[in-house]
C-alpha cells in the first residue's frame, strides 16, 4: 500500500471526480460533462465508469447535476432537428411493463389528432419484446430506417417509428452497457439520465411519461415511481421541454394479450374502436395529455374527446396503415389480422376452483411469455413473434371452475413445460373481488401544484 | 431499459454478489470466494471489480465477511510453510509514514533475540521509498530472492527481507490495482484483508501493527486508526494468528532522516545505540511487542530490557551484517555509512524567526522527498537512494534566527526549486515548546479489554 497517495498534478482526473462524488460532494457541469465524454470517446476505462456509477447509486446526485449529465449525454451525439417539420413534436415514453403496448396506438392516435409523433425506441431486454420487435411482427415493417428517411415518413403522415441509431446519444450506450452488468441499473438518477437524453435527441417539444409502477413494473412501489416520475419532469423542464408524467397501475398486465404479433393485433382492435377497456383508457389518456402538451386542445378532458374521436372516425386506424406502408411493411394487416404469424400450438390454463381472480403474477406472466419465444433472456437471443399469451381473464373477474384463465400461445418446446407450470401458478382465485384498482394514479407536473390541482380537479369531476 | 430484469438461472453470478452488497445485505463465504477467484484467475472483469470495490466502501463488511475476504486473498496464491523452521515466526507491518524506517531495525533486533522475522514487502508508491527501495540503497543487496534462498537465509540468520513474489497473494494483486485508479483504496476493510492476506502469506504465528495516525499517516484521524487497527487485530485472531496493533504517532517524521540511504544510516545508528530517541524508542517498543508475542518474554516491560540489551549487547547490529551478507549486500556499510551511496548537492532550509518549532508538516516533507528524488510518483520512476532531507529541529526543538532547520540532499535539478519552496513552509515557529505528544497512543489487542487494561497498568505504572 503506498504510504500516502501524491497530490493532484493534472487539471482534471477520472479518479478524483470518483473520489469526490464517493464523498458525497457535488460534481460540477465540467467535471459531469468529462465522464460523459470519456464514456463516449472511451478516454476513462471501463472500470473507472463502473466505479462511478456505483458512487451515483449511493449518493444520488442534485437537479443541477442530473441536468448536466442529461444534457452531456444528448450532446455525445446526434440531435435531430426537426424545426423545419411544421407543428408540435410530441413524443410519449413508457418505463415499461408486462403487456404494455400504448407505443403502437399512440403514434398513429396523436398524429391523426395533428402532432409529429417522432419515436425512436431501444431494443428491449426483458420478459417481453420490446416496441421494435412488436413493429418487426408485422410483415415487412422496417425499423432500420436511416435518420434522413425517419425524416421523411415523419413529415408525410406525421409519425415514424425507428430503433435507436449508433450516432443517438453513444455515451448512454455505453454507461447503460456498463450499468447493465454492474447492478447499476436501478438508480432513478441514472434511468432519468438516460431515458431523457434518449428522448430529447428525438427533437421533440414536449414528453409524455408513462412511469408504470407495481409487481410488473420496474418502479415496484408508487413511491419509486413518483421519484422517478418528478427527476423526469424537472430535469425536462430544466432543458425546456414541456415534460408531463402519469403514474400508472401495473399491477396485473396492460390489456389481454403479451408477445409481439398477439400485442400488435390488439393494437389494431383499439383502433377499430375495440378492444381491451384497460388499454383503450390508457391510451385515450395518454393521447390526452399529449395534445395538452403539444396545443392542440386547452385541457385534457378536451383531449380525451378528441382522441376518441380521432378513433371512432377512423382516422388513427387509417394514419396506422400509411405509417406501415411508409416502412415497408404490410398494412393489410389492419383489417385482415390473419396475416400477422400466428404460433401453431395453444394450450389453455384453466381454474380449479370458482369464485373471483384477485390476483394475476405480472413477473411470471411476462417470464412465462419469455420462455415461450415471446422475449429474449440475452441481446443475441431470437424472439418467436407469434409466441405469447393472450389472458382470458382479468382480476376482478369471476370464474368457474374448469374455465379458461389464459391461453400460451407456442411453436418451441424448449422451455414450454416450465412456462406452463409457471403459469399455473399465477392467477389467485379468492371467494370475492377484489376493489377495483384505479389505472391512473398520479399525473405529476413540473412546478408541482399544477399538477396537483389538475388531479384535484379531475377527482371532483368524477363525484 | 430492460422492462424488467430476467430471474436468476445460474448458481452464481457476480452481478447478483454486487447487487447484494449494494443493497447491504452480507455476503456469505461462498460468495466472497467467487469474487476473490474471479480476481485472481481473471475470470471476474474489472468493471465488475470496481463496482463491487465501491460497494465494500459504501456498505463496510462484518468481521465473518472480512475473514472470509482475507482468507480467500490469502488462498489465492501460495502460503509459506515455516513448520520446519524452529522457534516463533513473528513479522512486524506498519501503515506506513515519513521517515517510517522501523522494518530494518526490528528484522535484525528481533531475530538476535531469539525470533525468526520474515519479512516480505511490496515497493511503496508514495512520497518516500518503500522498505525495499532502502534495501536496495545498500551497495549489492538483492530483494529479489526466490522463496527457496528466503527460506535459506531465514534458517541460516533468523532474519529475511525480500519483496513480494507474483505467487503471493495474487487476487489482492489485481484488486490493489484497481483500488488505486477507482478511489477505493482508502476502505479499512479493503486495506485490512490486503494488509492481513500479504502478511498471513508469510506463515507467521503473530504479527505486530505499527497503526500511523496524523498529518504524516495514511490515517488522518486516531479514530480511523483505532478502527483499522480493530479490523486488523480481530482478523488475525479469526485466523489464528496472534496479532497486536499499536496505535502511534505520525505529527512528524521519525527520527531525523527521510530518504533512502540516509534512513539506513540513521537505522544502523539505532542499531549502534544511537539514533534519534523517538526512532529508538518506537523499534524498542515494537521489538518488546514482538517478544511478547513471540513468547521469549512474559511482559512488555521485559521485551523492552530484551530488545534494549540485544542493541546495546551488538547482537542486533552484528545479525544486520549477517542478513547483508546473506543477501548479497555490503555489510561494511554498518561501520562505515561512507560506502552508502551520499548526494552531491546540499541545501539548508534556515529559520526566519527564534522561537520553538511547533509543527512540521509531514505531507509536504514527504513531498518534496519526492522531488528532489528520493520517492516515485509513478511506478515506473527511478529512485535517486541518495536523495532525501535530513532534520536538524524537531517538534519543541529550540531555535535561533538564521539556524538550520533541516538539509536537502539532491543530485537532480529537474524539481529542486519546487522541493525548496515547499520546504521552506514545512516548519512552523512559535514563541513557547508545544506540549510533548506521546508517541505512542493506544495498544489494541482482541479482546479489547485486554487492551484497555495493558494501557491503563503502563499509565499507572509511569505515574
Amino acid at each position: 500500500m503506498p504510504a500516502i497517495l501524491v497530490g493532484k498534478i493534472e487539471p482534471m482526473r477520472a479518479i478524483d471526480i470518483i473520489r469526490k462524488k464517493r464523498d458525497g460532494r457535488e460534481l460540477s457541469r465540467e467535471e459531469i460533462d468529462f465522464v460523459v465524454q470519456g464514456a463516449g470517446h472511451e478516454t476513462i476505462p471501463d472500470y473507472q465508469l463502473a466505479a462511478w456509477l456505483m458512487t451515483v447509486v449511493w449518493r444520488g446526485m442534485t437537479g443541477a447535476e442530473l441536468a448536466a449529465l442529461t444534457e452531456a449525454m444528448l450532446h455525445s451525439g446526434e440531435v435531430l432537428d426537426l424545426s423545419r417539420i411544421s407543428g408540435a413534436k410530441v413524443d410519449k415514453h413508457s418505463t415499461g411493463g408486462i403487456g404494455d403496448k400504448t407505443s403502437l396506438i399512440l403514434a398513429p392516435l396523436a398524429a391523426a389528432g395533428g402532432l409529429r409523433v417522432p419515436t425512436i425506441s431501444g431494443r428491449g431486454l426483458g420478459h417481453t419484446g420490446g416496441t421494435l420487435d412488436k413493429l418487426e411482427s408485422i410483415p415487412g415493417f422496417d425499423v432500420n430506417l436511416s435518420l434522413a428517411r425517419f425524416r421523411h415518413v415523419l413529415e408525410k403522415c406525421g409519425c415514424a417509428m425507428i430503433g435507436a441509431t449508433p450516432e443517438i446519444a453513444p455515451a448512454d450506450k455505453r454507461l447503460y452497457a456498463l450499468r447493465d452488468v454492474t447492478a447499476t441499473v436501478e438508480s432513478p438518477y441514472l434511468i432519468c439520465a438516460s431515458i431523457m437524453s434518449k428522448k430529447m435527441a428525438e427533437g421533440i417539444d414536449a414528453l409524455v411519461l408513462d412511469v408504470k409502477t407495481g409487481d410488473g413494473a420496474f418502479m415496484k412501489s408508487q413511491e419509486d415511481a413518483e421519484y422517478l416520475a418528478e427527476l423526469m419532469v424537472a430535469t425536462g423542464e430544466r432543458m425546456g421541454k414541456k415534460v408531463v408524467a402519469l403514474i400508472t397501475d401495473m399491477e396485473q398486465p396492460l390489456g389481454r394479450a403479451i408477445g409481439n404479433a398477439l400485442e400488435v393485433e390488439e393494437c389494431v382492435d383499439v383502433l377499430h374502436g375495440r378492444g381491451p377497456e384497460d388499454l383503450r383508457e390508457l391510451s385515450v389518456e395518454l393521447a390526452a395529455w399529449m395534445f395538452v402538451l403539444g396545443e392542440r386542445v386547452e385541457s385534457v378532458d378536451e383531449g380525451r374527446k378528441l382522441a376518441a374521436e380521432t378513433i371512432a372516425c377512423g382516422a388513427a386506424r387509417e394514419k396506422f396503415c400509411e405509417m406501415i406502408r411508409l416502412q415497408g411493411g404490410d398494412a393489410r394487416i389492419v383489417d385482415e389480422p390473419e396475416r400477422l404469424p400466428h404460433a401453431g400450438r395453444r394450450e389453455a390454463v384453466t381454474a380449479e376452483r370458482a369464485g373471483h381472480v384477485t390476483r394475476i403474477r405480472c413477473e411470471q406472466i411476462g417470464m412465462a411469455s419469455m420462455m415461450l419465444g415471446g422475449g429474449r433472456e440475452k441481446i443475441e437471443d431470437a424472439i418467436d413473434p407469434a409466441a405469447g399469451i393472450v389472458l382470458e381473464k382479468k382480476v376482478g373477474d369471476a370464474v368457474q371452475a374448469g374455465e379458461t384463465l389464459c391461453t400460451a400461445h407456442f411453436n418451441r418446446d424448449a422451455r414450454h413445460a416450465e412456462a406452463m407450470e409457471l403459469l399455473s401458478g399465477c392467477f389467485e382465485i379468492g371467494a370475492e373481488a377484489p376493489a377495483r384498482r384505479p389505472l391512473l394514479r398520479e399525473v405529476i407536473r413540473w412546478p408541482r401544484g399544477a399538477a396537483k390541482d389538475a388531479v384535484a380537479a379531475r377527482a371532483e369531476a368524477r363525484r
